[in-house]
């Protein structure tokens, strides 16, 4: 059903929302849930919640609501990380050294088993879990060899479509950049931007209108 | 009207979207740009442009477009973006020292002032652009001192929900968390969360989905 319809970005968003809330009710010991309190959990309307997953199937019981654990699985399995994946990264400074170290991607199952860099003083430094900084135009050997999935970039701005490039070149179809720059990648290449400064936008709108009804 | 009407935050996002491509059709010449153009740069459709900016006023000339300058301006008086805000910062590990960091940050005019962490191997430790790393004990006097806007919390999961609440006790009304767990702040603090998986799950989703369309 996903293949011929387009399903919304944020319906996506919410769905890996939903996952994580889920998880954490399986862990307090919930086996079922109903789409209210999945709703209000995650500061949306139940509407919204049964119009998500609507989009991909029936998964609840009227009248009782959605099995726990089983609705993880459904949507593990609609977002595709019901599996491992392997991430190499691009740009080992302070922001890409955060993501390595960070505790939340291998809980989920992402993994980096690839860093690189282009600063002779960082080539072959060792890093937590085994992983030593390489070249970075030792890329795509070490790519195919590696299996990567996924390539992230956390060069500068100057960095980051050279990167692009070169994991596109490795056969690597799946870009997260962090570089607050527009790059470009082919269509069969599908890309995410993490853009901080996007955020801070959005804060300082909601505090406006925050601070305009509380008419200060 | 921004008031009476609840804007889609997808509308916001995109607003501030809209912003960057301006600022760099400003920077190449261009001083008026049609809906339609702007939409391809965006990759969205033109009338997407033109119903998030309907919900804000009339801005663009029938036939013509949109006046480059003009529209920036007016799209920053919409996020409140027309103006400086001073940032503080709780958690200065890897993640914390790649915001303070971030070329974008001071570029768009948010300033981290405040520095804090609860380490006291870190505390009194100089950083960039003349910045001391305080006693995150300490918070409420020198928030208050600097006139801070907006708390930024990248410590970790354990130590978040203290930081969010040393941040409204000193008056701060908008958070910012990239710390890879839920917070909750009183109704009249705005608050973003940034959690990097979310976007991963978005990407693997996508990435599915293109390897089903080529049905490899």
């Amino acid at each position: 059903m996903g293949k011929e319809m387009k399903i919304p970005k944020s319906t996506i968003t919410r769905l890996s929302l939903y996952c994580r809330r889920l998880e954490i009710l399986e862990f307090n010991g919930y086996r079922m849930v109903s789409s209210e309190k999945l709703a209000w959990l995650c500061q949306v309307n139940p509407a919204q919640v049964r119009k998500d997953l609507g989009y991909f199937g029936e998964f609840g019981i009227r009248g009782v609501g959605y099995d726990v654990k089983d609705l993880q699985v459904e949507i593990k399995k609609i977002l595709s990380i019901n599996r491992e994946w392997n991430m190499g990264i691009i740009g080992i400074g302070h922001l890409g050294s955060a993501l390595l170290n960070h505790q939340n991607f291998p809980a989920r199952d992402f993994h980096f088993v690839l860093a690189f860099d282009s600063d002779k003083k960082k080539i072959g430094k060792k890093l937590r879990l085994g992983l030593i900084i390489e070249d970075v135009r030792e890329l795509k050997q070490a790519v195919i060899k590696k299996d990567i999935d996924i390539g992230v970039i956390t060069t500068p701005s100057s960095g980051a479509q050279k990167s692009a490039d070169r994991f596109v070149g490795a056969g690597v179809n799946a870009i997260m950049n962090f570089s607050p720059t527009q790059i470009t990648v082919p269509d069969q290449c599908v890309i995410e931007h993490i853009d901080f400064t996007i955020k801070l936008d959005i804060l300082t709108y909601k505090l406006k209108d925050e601070l305009n009804s509380l008419n200060i």
